[in-house]
């Protein structure tokens, strides 16, 4: 067996930092994602707004992280470029998922549901919100396109600077906003012995129904 | 807007720790695989071994922490209930993504490939290296299935601990190894103003093709 191997096989971390029942979660979802956002947010671990979305094209998954940018009432709120790969996967299909790992709290948040392209205004107030370098970055970059050199890219950049220099920058129309409505959630707190703790919550009838999964 | 999407709206940390060259990376994904590994290893960072698996089901992705567990050749090794919803996922489309993500580093890598089950003896070997209660626990917990309630997996563990006193555990029947077989890999490295460096590897007739993607 390889050094490295060795190695990974050795970690393992015997989760003690805390427990998650039944009588203890918001019978709202959104609401124990918020509450559990918030303590992620209080306890100071990196890239708090990373989460992994995952998609669908041609029957094969692919993921990547994103930033969550807004949230509301079982959305969620990403942004890129609508010609990138992620952009055309959920064009091609719209189910997604979504998933927080917040290790420095052992706890995990699945996400599962639909997307759909954010509203203009949405998009236009999210990119205005962005700093000068940001939105001429979405200029310059042909998201998920080869690239013969970095070089390029950074040329392409210098050259937008003088063309938008002492003028706002506008939206490009390939860039934007992407809303991920909710049907399903796993909140996931490691426990010892991997006898973790998993609710789900499930959309019926407009109710949401908390079951408990086996670890 | 509310007062937590106005909070991770101002999360920006510009990306300074790194940059990835066509120059400085192996011809062979694998092996640069194993020194960005290494990399994270000697970082400290807590699980590095943390990797986040997309399998589809129906049509629709899902997303959540597995371990990986042994490395080898383009072979990525993970350990579960072939029961669960991940193995029954498996069974019916072996396509799956891999996702490290480790913010201490700036860096993400994404791996796609194709999954089947490890060998017994791969399975038998981890399962017998694990601790024991890790052992009872891949008897006592039917993953993925609804649970009454936690004390009920409680109580099944207690009794599996008498039932097994002073014997060796065997490993389930329905527990075991799965192994994907990369055909693709991005290294991610963040850089300042979203300008991020992306390299790609494409499996195309036995040999690696490079490319760098718009970020």
């Amino acid at each position: 067996m390889s050094k490295i191997t060795d190695h990974i096989n050795q970690l393992r971390e015997d989760f003690m930092k805390g427990s998650l029942n039944e009588v203890d979660i918001h019978k709202d979802p959104f609401t124990q994602f918020e509450i559990w956002l918030q303590q992620a947010i209080q306890s100071e671990m990196p890239e708090v707004q990373a989460m992994n979305l995952s998609t669908i094209s041609d029957n094969k998954p692919s993921s990547r992280i994103v930033y969550l940018r807004r949230l509301n009432n079982h959305k969620f709120w990403f942004y890129g470029n609508y010609d990138s790969k992620k952009g055309k996967s959920l064009e091609e299909n719209p189910n997604a998922s979504l998933n927080f790992f917040w290790p420095e709290l052992q706890r995990q948040i699945r996400i599962e549901g639909t997307v759909k392209k954010a509203t203009k205004v949405n998009s236009d107030n999210y990119f205005n919100s962005r700093p000068l370098e940001s939105q001429l970055g979405a200029w310059a970059s042909a998201q998920s396109n080869k690239l013969s050199s970095r070089k390029k890219l950074e040329n392409k950049l210098t050259e937008l600077k003088k063309q938008f220099k002492g003028k706002e920058v506008p939206r490009p129309e390939h860039w934007g906003g992407w809303v991920l409505t909710a049907n399903y959630y796993e909140f996931w707190q490691g426990r010892k012995s991997r006898l973790h703790d998993r609710l789900i919550y499930e959309l019926k009838d407009k109710n949401w129904e908390i079951s408990r999964l086996a670890p």
